[in-house]
């Protein structure tokens, strides 16, 4: 149970967190605080928060937990504005899509703080983005990976992951490394390329027929291409090198693929498609 | 009206055909005729079909239309088997997802009975594949590109729209070049980054963990790398030029992707993100 709860940034998942909790029963007030004001008070009139704070210093000395969930560009400026005004008590936590930098600007900002800053990273996300499109069950059934260093309190490090419990989540721990490079492939890859399709098609010649001709497959595909894309240019800034792995890898993938049309190698062709769609296949069975 | 159906190849799109017509009255009878007699039987036993034809040669001379619904592939050794048994009244259309091999291959077997042929293309799909996947509102609400040439007889054509619009679809008509040209990158290069990913994934070193941290996101981008292989082997092998067009577009686009993280370009990658998702909701709004 968290007496005091405020979100720093309450858009999509810092929303939709409050709403959680408040629906559990987890937190007694949640307060909210942010650049725009009217973004805040639109929470208060959805429900989703109580209070709007208007200075961050309130906002640090009444809370018990403060989450920030700005986009990762935004972090370590919040972090160091945050870090004086920090009480004794307080838990910091994130919901940043990158962990390695965001945890160095955390050591940077908080000093002797740093131990209660908990990293985390719910995996749960909509196309659709800002406190209007927040819901309660955002978190359900999914994944939230915390990662803890060797400094991170464990009394702050439970209290986080009792948080991700209460709001539905499943928590498991990384190092933030491992986390960069794993979400690198899992999830910023397939932002790259849905976001790429979207993009050479709205400048091709044939733009309108295409769209025209488009199924379920290409909506399918490109359907994360309506995400927000200040969240992901800041992803991309900060996950640099595992993203441009992980777009390296692919881009060779994609070579060897063109040249096997190209040369018409039915066989590797079926290989190569046999084995992804028993992956896939695979994929389905595991929900 | 169809006085008798015969449907080559009673898989996902043949057997949703079948069902979508007789739920519509639009069909006397529909037989199937295919290489496997125990999928045949399936298909009876489903009420996809009525009978199963033993023969090429019954299929041909008992017919009003002839639906091809094999794989690209096939299409070629079935038209000249088909060829020499056909009567003057019946008309042969197909549903393959490729044109220009399909019609030079259709006007190689088919000699003066060419233009009783009309290539056709319905824009649905399920990632399941077989008759077991087949349902009746597989068309609704869906296009049917029709791929007439200067020789395609009206009447024959005319027939073959009628039957799409009583399965629920809606016709267009494009050039078999446009056709392949436009499909390429509105459902073939969509088909192949999806198996591009899910290949990449299923290869890597951390691939258990990749799948475990997989959310919405890369579920959407790769739900299609389901499909059933030897559809697209056969549509790689012959839709290969307009495909290795689309392929290579993609391939330079990404490189300029991989440029701008490398370089930690912000403005490249949010005006790149901001055109996409305003593309991809424009998509959103169109349905």
């Amino acid at each position: 149970m968290i007496n005091k709860l405020c979100i720093i940034g309450v858009g999509l998942i810092g929303g939709s967190l409050a709403r959680a909790l408040r629906a559990a029963g987890h937190v007694h007030e949640v307060s909210g605080y942010g650049r725009s004001i009217a973004n805040l008070q639109r929470a208060v009139e959805l429900g989703v928060i109580d209070r709007v704070e208007v200075s961050l210093a309130d906002a640090a000395r009444l809370a018990d937990v403060i989450v920030l969930a700005v986009p990762v560009g935004g972090m370590a400026e919040i972090l160091q504005q945050l870090a004086p005004l920090l009480t004794d008590q307080v838990i910091v936590t994130d919901v940043g899509s990158v962990k390695g930098a965001v945890v160095a600007a955390a050591r940077a900002a908080l000093g002797a703080r740093f131990p209660h800053f908990v990293p985390g990273h719910p995996i749960a996300g909509r196309e659709q983005s800002g406190v209007a499109a927040s819901v309660p069950d955002l978190f359900r059934h999914r994944r939230v990976i915390l990662t803890p260093g060797t400094e991170t309190d464990s009394t702050a490090l439970a209290r986080v992951r009792t948080m991700w419990e209460a709001a539905g989540a499943e928590t498991i721990e990384l190092t933030a490394e491992d986390h960069d490079r794993i979400l690198a492939v899992s999830s910023h890859l397939p932002q790259m390329l849905a976001t790429c399709l979207m993009d050479l098609v709205v400048r091709h010649d044939d733009h309108r027929a295409i769209l025209d001709c488009a199924a379920g497959g290409f909506r399918d595909v490109t359907r994360i291409a309506g995400s927000d894309p200040v969240m992901w240019r800041d992803i991309c800034l900060t996950n640099r090198d595992a993203m441009v792995n992980a777009l390296r890898q692919y881009h060779a993938e994609l070579r060897d693929l063109i040249s096997a049309v190209e040369k018409g190698d039915g066989e590797w062709l079926l290989a190569t498609f046999s084995r992804a769609k028993h992956a896939r296949d695979g994929l389905n069975k595991k929900n």
